[in-house]
């Protein structure tokens, strides 16, 4: 049985619906950065979105599609990060209970956030516990919806919207690469969605280790990742491409990009010196494929896809790679 | 004899001759930054500019402004820093020449990145030459138009772009404060004329110690600082303000206000924390006076005007103001 996949028709509704409720981020240049990766660079500043990652897009997306009724029982997530940081915007702005659950060991920072966000949060030990129980208990308990963070149509649809501001920034009939930061794809699936149709190509770029969609892609069928932990880029690592977006980047992305820790840090740093952005390495993989990888066209558009970047690894990083 | 100033007509004259040649850029939430400040705060990014602060626009707006003829003799201008570059982008991008006349002593990295956009520096020494000596000479024998950072009608004109596009993003009739980095006054004249009319009051911000707009606004007649270094804020001090900008300021700005150095460094690091953009110290005291100053109304737009931070400085104020 196939599972229903989202259209680009479901692009442009979600862009309809969440038109004023996040931003309508940028394309950002530099001249130095430009002169330092050998091609002109454009960065979709997503870090910029309220909450500092697209997440926000989809969560609203998500949220607004469901009926009223349904909505106001109250959403359920599963996150310790910036999915989370969206949905419980969402549901506050909608005044409806958001209900998130995170491991009990996640950084006491993004517990606090989350709660700061109005987000009821509930914690499980990861070793003796399963999310998926107390989530479905929740759910039936509660008449709570579950929001997942990529495998969700509406939550495609969302980041979608990314790519339509894209469309509408670049010139007409631009035929170049449009590069994402890829973790389980539903910003590379709905920002493909987008752009089907159009001249524009989009390549997924993953951290080194972690490149479960690049192998995917290159083998026509689903790979996991052996391991899920050890890299710096971890707002982006998920055990495989989803069932639902798996067959949009297959049917529309080009091959994927592999980078290194150390150049999604540098990345970072240079994003921090010459667009005066902060992201995450995770969300500055794409920039980092672009400054460091050969094989792409001389102007490309990079997706900064999130800013919500530990501030000891920045320090670090900005001090390892002067200016 | 009284000066020709600036109207809001050649605001939005400005406004047509520079779209799409820098960028249009967003007002930056944070529901985090707000519970810290007791109040709704909209941070203009002008640090995403192309040049990383709102020069870009002034420069823009006064080559564009030029007769062709003029235009292609070349420019100059006198500047260590975020004007230069503006100057030497603009230049660059209608292909004519840009001499920037800087001090010998003038950091080597500021030197190098008005070279890289093109320009051509000349160095003199601050000690035994008057850089208006050597401008003087190098406009009557190369035919260069001199393009002051702020003192000019069409840099004004320019700078005030940024207010339009703030009376587009706030809501129609919103009667609120519009707080703005203060040097010369460019800037803050240019909003102030763009929001002539409107329901919005602009105040200028400054560094405590270089406050000479404030004390000349409070009383009624120009003001000197005492001194023009050791503040962390030096891209927003100038020995006093401008004879065009000061009657602009004095007939449509509220008073100003101060903040201290630490509070422009920690107002930097929370900017970064939490809206995730870069600012310098002189680009953050806007911001600063939102965070710290009681005497403000319960929602304000602020502009983050600059983002040409000293590393050094950054990382320290990072390590000081920890999340």
């Amino acid at each position: 049985m196939s599972l229903p996949l989202p259209t680009r028709a479901d692009v442009l509704a979600a862009a309809t619906r969440i038109k004023g409720h996040v931003l309508r981020t940028p394309l950002l240049n530099s001249a130095a950065l430009d002169a330092l990766a050998g091609r002109r660079i454009h960065l979709k500043a997503e870090c910029l979105q309220p909450t500092g990652s697209f997440k926000a897009r989809g969560a609203w997306a998500a949220l607004s599609a469901l009926p009223e009724a349904v909505r106001a029982r109250g959403i359920l997530a599963f996150s310790s990060g910036n999915h989370a940081q969206g949905v419980a915007r969402a549901a506050a702005a909608y005044g409806v209970p958001a209900v998130i659950v995170m491991p009990a060991d996640a950084p006491q920072v993004k517990i606090a956030n989350t709660r700061a966000l109005g987000a009821e949060v509930v914690l499980y030990n990861r070793l003796t516990e399963q999310r998926e129980v107390i989530g479905a208990a929740l759910s039936e308990s509660r008449g709570l919806t579950l929001v997942k963070p990529y495998d969700e149509p509406e939550v495609i649809a969302g980041q979608g919207t990314i790519g339509l501001e894209i469309l509408e920034d670049m010139p007409a009939g631009w035929a170049g690469e449009v590069i994402t930061c890829c973790g389980g794809g539903g910003m590379t699936a709905g920002i493909a969605l987008a752009l089907e149709g159009s001249a524009m190509r989009v390549r997924p770029a993953e951290p080194a280790g972690f490149d479960d969609t690049a192998r995917s892609l290159a083998s026509g069928s689903v790979q996991r990742n052996a391991t899920l932990g050890g890299s710096v880029c971890d707002a982006i690592v998920t055990p495989e491409p989803g069932q639902i977006t798996f067959p949009i980047l297959q049917r529309l992305c080009g091959p994927g990009l592999v980078v290194s820790d150390d150049e999604a840090l540098q990345a970072m740093v240079l994003a921090f010196r010459h667009l005066r952005v902060v992201l995450e390495p995770g969300g500055a993989v794409a920039l980092a494929a672009a400054l460091f990888r050969p094989d792409l066209g001389e102007e490309v558009v990079v997706i900064g896809s999130g800013g919500n970047v530990d501030e000891a690894i920045f320090a670090e990083a900005l001090a390892r790679f002067p200016g």
